[in-house]
């Protein structure tokens, strides 16, 4: 009787330990939805500083035509000087948001709007796509890595 | 006493639950790298069916000045456009491998170059930046969302 005990105990713990890991609620994708959206909001901004409270310290910039901007430091100078070229007034469109565990989700989004050359004024159409890594630091979740790139046509 | 072991037996089942999820073991970063390799070599060598296998079925291919190719349906068919168009010879340095669920990894690599262009001869230095999230789908690792662009300068 204690041996059935003591391995109904088990098992239940079992489950329970390996529920309490990977376990995403409506909360997380809605706080991940919030971020993503906060992030359109400081880039049409132009705000660097609110650009940062989004990145964890560690985090990944990957801009095209520019190296990877590696911690916050790089990524600080990579929003600096793009916000000094540019003016984006843009929409990001939500495709999906996948928690993959507690502090680990990855997110896919599509922008459009328009960007403005700050030197000359000129408008062009903007059309990207977005890959996001987001990590839980401290019950926010922020941008650990993130990629994107242009869906306009080559030129 | 057997509440004492009951209180035990709980508390290491848990831990041992807890811990059973999101360990990385050194064998998946060197399958995950040995992943990268193989991606390299296939696109290297043109081979679209190479490249599918590597992919998840769900898999997304973020290419620059194309849409997002999405399942692995519109995956074959952005690889096939693309190495109809160009050819590589590339080599891939991976930066970091990020293991973080038992079946979730992201990774970022570098990979330089040259592309040809097969309709011209014309050949041109790559120099990409790509962020990889890898899913483990029946014990191998695989491409889940893949996106990146070029660290060339503007031209």
């Amino acid at each position: 009787m204690k041996k059935l005990l003591i391995q109904t105990v088990t098992m239940v713990a079992l489950l329970l330990g390996s529920l309490s890991c990977g376990q995403a609620d409506d909360s997380d994708k809605a706080q991940i939805e919030a971020a993503l959206k906060g992030y359109e909001q400081v880039l049409n901004a132009s705000d660097v500083d609110g650009v940062l409270k989004l990145y964890t310290e560690d985090g990944v910039f990957m801009s095209p035509n520019n190296p990877s901007a590696v911690g916050i430091q790089q990524v600080e100078a990579a929003y600096t000087g793009a916000f000094q070229a540019i003016d984006l007034n843009v929409e990001f469109d939500i495709v999906e948001i996948e928690v993959i565990s507690d502090d680990w989700a990855f997110a896919r989004t599509n922008s459009t709007g328009t960007v403005t050359i700050n030197a000359t004024g000129d408008k062009f159409p903007e059309g990207n796509q977005e890959l996001f890594v987001m990590q839980k630091i401290d019950g926010d979740w922020k941008i650990a890595r993130y990629a994107f790139s242009t869906t306009n046509p080559r030129p």
